[in-house]
């Protein structure tokens, strides 16, 4: 399947590379891939420069926007929050009508210091942002709840715990679960939290994540929810 | 030990009971306990009007704000958000001065819709807000991020799950840490987040938690951090 992954930071790179593992065709997009491949600096948290990971990872095509996503089927936004607007619409909504969108962004406001707070948040959320911007688009949100080694690999935290999905779309959902369940997701830890209207939620419990990072010193956990048998 | 629940509602009836059992001496505040009592109709969400409980616990007293924490040492709000700032007003700065408070509330908006939105959040918390208009009490943001039967009995759900603390008084922490320990929460799943801004992470979380609710249609859940193991 040809898919394309919007943002080339830790967050594109780990969805890219799991994509190529699953077999897919993988396209990162970036608006300008000489720019991108001519950085030789860490990134602000000390990652190496794009052009490193490319080299490990000979079956990824760095490209536009545009050219990534024109022949896919399978989109996934992964860029910063305060930049997924712009990225999707370099993409241009000829190119997202009709697909599968995975957004994992969240809308974080460095702004303000740390930890970040949200730039939209409460009555709205970026997911339904995105969503409204491109209506022939399917967003499904997901895997915004957790750091991007455990999104892709469930495995790096022990025991059960879960994943969130929220849309519109349930053919679309359907097809972001088979997707997680690829990655490793059992089927019975992937809730379906219903509209997109709900990525309010998962975008919210954020500023909780972004505590309990700060407590535990770790980005590797997640969360399960637990309740009475039914 | 003296203690002070502000609220006739479900969490407030809950701790109250909670605390009792505890052998608390406990006062139930409300603005007009006359009035409270004289209501003979059911709450908006079906409750059982106050009179009804309060003839079943004829342990706990019905009272002013003042009165009900003049002599406490223990206070908890268990207020709706939206009235917890008033009510700790009419309770008197005085009253609440170097006390442990203990704040459950959420600061919900229903003025959207279901589910309800937040009337302050993201750089800002309603622990927080209280925490500045008292600087003089010692709050201590837990238990919010519950249905309150689990508040009080986490056995209602099953197996491990979490609950959180946030203040800026270490031995307020410690006070509420016995506390919770009594209500049968183990030492090991009480998460320190750290100071009571971290309460933006725990009141904002409720929009995640009321979509879970909906979702899985009882409110009886609770959720487990998990992590690998240090």
């Amino acid at each position: 399947m040809r898919s394309a992954v919007l943002g080339t930071g830790a967050v594109g790179q780990a969805l890219a590379a799991k994509l190529v593992a699953l077999g897919h065709d993988v396209a990162v997009a970036t608006r300008d891939p000489q720019a991108t491949l001519a950085r030789t600096d860490p990134d602000a948290l000390g990652n190496p420069p794009f052009n490193v990971w490319c080299q490990a990872h000979p079956d990824v095509e760095l490209t536009t926007p545009p050219q990534a996503t024109a022949q896919a089927e399978l989109i996934v936004n992964a860029t910063n929050g305060a930049g997924s607007l712009a990225m999707l619409e370099l993409a241009g909504e000829e190119n997202l009508s009709g697909k599968l969108l995975i957004d994992i962004a969240n809308p974080l406001d460095f702004s303000h210091g740390m930890p970040p707070s949200l730039f939209v948040s409460n009555t709205d959320s970026l997911g339904e942002q995105i969503q409204r911007r491109f209506p022939q688009a399917r967003v499904v949100k997901a895997l915004n709840t957790m750091n991007c080694e455990v999104m892709v690999d469930p495995g790096k935290v022990p025991g059960e715990h879960d994943v969130f999905l929220c849309g519109d779309d349930p053919d679309a959902k359907r097809q972001a679960t088979e997707l997680l369940q690829r990655f490793g997701w059992p089927a019975a830890r992937i809730i379906d939290l219903g509209a997109i209207s709900s990525a309010r939620g998962t975008e919210m419990y954020v500023a909780l994540w972004l505590r309990l990072w700060g407590a535990l010193g770790t980005g590797h956990f997640n969360i399960a929810v637990v309740r009475a048998e039914a």
